[in-house]
């Protein structure tokens, strides 16, 4: 991972689905909340639905900074509850700042658009840490390095993270 | 997939790993050359490395057409069998590019790269032809939806992708 | 400008406004035709608009080879000439991928749009031939280092073309 | 201007050269102190360079909260004064994303670079304030709508910068 400068908190990013079922959305708020409550920020794709409205509502909720990486050119569909609104106006190429852009990225369930970013992630050498999403034999070679793991819940996946960050 | 107009030849896309096995290198190489045979156009990630080059080279020495399209501002590491160099200077952001350019995308053995580029390609509903591309049980909703099969040879291919081109 | 490959043809970039009057659609039409007799390629923004469809319209009539690089992700809005459309699916990002790939750009009337990609190509060392684009004082230092000129017709703007290209 | 919801806090991006002479570097420093006095956040183009890294010193010095875009994919250039740093690996293609995620732009003197963010964000009709750059008559349509105008100092843009937040 690029060595992060003393000066900046830790940036977590949240990535999942933008269509999410309720315990998922449930599991994202409790994770935003918790990223909150550590002090780190979080960075999402900053639309307002799914595991990225949920993430940053929970971390609103529990006093913490919310990025939103957005794709389109105005902030008509941004979720309410981010600090910075990053307006990139390039649709999916956003994918691949959301993760250049996150110390630790963190997996919820999704589809296509989540695994775009767990692959650029990993291709750039951002840890990545699976949290319900079931990503198969393809990333074994990631999981020997180290460089993915999997969280059985958001607690888990904090305690990770603070691992991640401390060994930096 | 988004409707070709007539007046244009199909677009094929082959995206694969920059390192590669001889084998795969062979095969990427057949690949191309069928391409150009067909009459259709290559489409590569236009590095002079791995299955890139490959493709690149079968589909020159058949006489076909070759377009790449590069992570770069120059096109100082573009494989010299290129009709077309699209410099980006993007990165790995130039992989949206590569699969909204193609009318059917052909998955070669490849890394994170690759399958971020599987992943683009299905999530804008784009045909994905996996020829000895391991993708895991990820893409199951994929292949019931027919956007997502598997091929045997390049030969294999080459039928499925007619197919596609028929079928739209 | 970055060295081409002897083996691909010349490109040249058209720029100019979505919107454009009839002498300027005329102009561009021309300057389209131009290049096409010349045997290089033109490449353009690839929408069915302004100086865009013009210069491909005038470049396919007579017999050229057209490459459109397009903001949309699908090819709705490609005009009907080009021989190769490019989908980034990025907006107005895609201005920095019109100018790299060109080895000498053709600044048309335009607005904005054209005066971000003016502004880009010479940020990257590509040579900008002004046609009607009234570029103002801006552009002193690099009118002294020849990086960008003024043309007086679409005629004169191909023999300066044929001179950049021939002392590359 | 797109609206900006209540819950965020006005963005104010500063522009301007890579490379600055010492009275442009004390002019964004004092731009970048009275950015933040006023409670706004900073947004550069992230680099430790000329205008981009003199804004960021002063905003920080005076308390202030600064967002950096970076063309890089690692934050090994960035400006130690950077509170968030997005990494988009995107080169010059990231000048979109400057100007789209500022509420008004401040131009300060600069080269091709700064001119294409000036280009894009009136395209994107986002509000520009010269502050030293000498943009010639190609913007008078601008000015005459009032999205583009010129300031005298410092002091004079932020007092411009109040009245534009304040009237959307």
């Amino acid at each position: 991972m690029p060595k992060r400068p003393s000066t900046r908190t830790p940036v977590i990013g949240v990535m999942g689905g933008s269509k999410a079922a309720p315990a998922v959305v449930a599991m994202a708020e409790e994770l935003g909340a918790r990223i909150a409550r550590r002090g780190w920020v979080l960075l999402t794709g900053g639309r307002n639905q799914g595991v990225m409205a949920a993430a940053s509502r929970g971390a609103k909720r529990a006093g913490g900074t919310v990025i939103g990486i957005l794709p389109d050119t105005t902030a008509h569909r941004a979720s309410p509850d981010l600090d910075f609104a990053i307006l990139t106006g390039m649709g999916d190429a956003r994918n691949l700042i959301n993760v250049l852009s996150s110390d630790v990225v963190i997996a919820c369930p999704g589809k296509m658009g989540t695994l775009s970013e767990i692959a650029l992630a990993l291709n750039h050498a951002r840890p990545v840490i699976l949290l319900g999403f079931e990503a198969g034999p393809l990333f074994d070679s990631y999981i020997r390095r180290s460089l993915l793991t999997s969280a059985a819940s958001p607690a888990d996946a904090i305690t990770q993270t603070a691992a991640i960050l401390g060994a930096t």
